[in-house]
């Protein structure tokens, strides 16, 4: 049981770790990496106060090595699901499980929007998890739609228990080594069925399948977290960063714009005070 | 007449002028070097994202070249005084006149809170203004209650304009020149007086005056802005670092905890882009 989970890797969660650090909490640090991957891609940053002109690939890499300096590692593991559990919180990446007593969502803005239905039928025929879910699947018909070149491992597993699977892959040179992929290039607009996912709708073309497997590092706040409350698609949050959830904070870009990194740093600063704040009150 | 008045050197009004200037405004920043002498008076900054063990004196050069950089220079004047005027601001400066359509206010953490009677008899013989009303006071019984080294030019023209000066040097080594001139090292804990003040109280005895100058480099934001909100004596402002008077906005440690240079920076870069979305609609 930690007493803070930090998810995500951009200012906001660098910051917001760098002071539970120094401020000796114990907590674990959820980074896939992808938004850090945001600020390298950065050409050039005016406006972080102190350091002008600066790349992005070097405030990147300053960002790293401030928290490594500190002994913080951020855990490569993707949360899927943040689960409130007697007064605590139970995350989930895929089949593992993680326990905190607080949270801070630093979740970037997402960049793909949920596909309609998506929420809907989670759990029901739709899956953010291969290794947890993929053997319900055995000898049937599975779409997957994946987001990174990273779960590329993953598509392959899939396959592999699969009969037959529909692989939307939304990114460049996918290398998806398995016969019985079929790829289509059309991200899907709308996940059909009642009671469970019956077919995957790509506009042009509907598919019969069993069960649709989603593979992206993003995951939008409110699929994340059920029950926050969101407002214009960004996590609604007041000056202390707290959300409608106790013991869940927010910070960065999910809280809304401006989307600037100095502003979602502040606000990782502010967020690791607010929750050792309330920690102090457990 | 500036689109845009900052008020204040430290790490929020530096992130506000670098914004600023990056976007083109026409804009005026106002800086005391007082709020960054407080940066450099940090002895180690550990949690400034990206710059990990920065002494508070490097971090104060870092934001003053980033400034620099840019073009950016500071305006060395202690605003006085923040009024409405037909649609826009005006600001005082001792007798120097401003005019901005908004206004950003980055004062810090007042130190002195203002004496028992210093607002209620503000312009009634309680003066922030050596150059404008010293002259009132030719012949006459003055006390003067000074905060920084700074203002010892004025403190001097003011005993060479009053008949005597009661004189509190709030600061080390001080070096005031007057013959007429009566050290009283206490601090004043009341301004007498009902219409007017008739005297200064300084706890163990009281000092019959006709006029008395504060000359100090930080304002209670209240003394400042008439009618600004404030709540536990920090600036009220929305996520958007709105205070409740439109065109005003606030930013850093004035409002509010935690007191750390990345909030406010974080605040500043958000501070400013509301003022230039308020610009927009005017």
């Amino acid at each position: 049981m930690y007493d803070l989970a930090i998810i995500g890797g951009g200012p906001a969660g660098v910051s917001a770790a760098i002071n539970a650090g120094i401020l000796n909490k114990s907590f674990i640090w959820f980074s896939s990496g992808e938004s850090s991957k945001k600020v390298e891609r950065a050409e050039l940053i005016k406006n972080y106060p102190a350091l002008p002109d600066i790349t992005g690939k070097d405030l990147a890499n300053a960002f790293k090595n401030h928290t490594k300096s500190l002994g913080i590692e951020p855990v490569n593991e993707i949360i899927t699901g943040v689960y409130p559990l007697g007064g605590n919180f139970l995350l989930l990446a895929g089949n593992k499980e993680f326990e905190a007593k607080s949270v801070i969502l630093c979740l970037g803005v997402e960049t793909q929007k949920p596909v309609d239905g998506e929420e809907r039928l989670l759990g029901r025929g739709v899956s953010y998890c291969a290794t947890c879910d993929g053997f319900l699947y055995k000898g049937k018909k599975i779409a997957v739609y994946c987001t990174d070149r990273r779960f590329e491992s993953e598509i392959e597993f899939l396959c592999s228990v699969a009969d037959k699977a529909f692989v939307t892959p939304l990114y460049k040179n996918s290398e998806i080594k398995a016969d019985n992929a079929e790829i289509i290039l059309k991200t899907p607009v709308k996940f059909v069925g009642e009671e469970r996912l019956t077919a995957v709708d790509y506009g042009n073309k509907q598919v019969e399948v069993d069960g649709v497997f989603i593979l992206k590092s993003a995951f939008s706040p409110t699929t994340l977290v059920h029950g926050l409350k969101v407002e214009d698609g960004h996590v609604l949050v007041n000056r202390k960063m707290e959300t409608n959830i106790k013991g869940i904070f927010a910070a960065g870009d999910c809280t809304g714009r401006p989307y600037q990194y100095i502003k979602a740093a502040g606000e990782g600063n502010v967020a690791a005070h607010s929750a050792i704040e309330y920690l102090s009150t457990l």
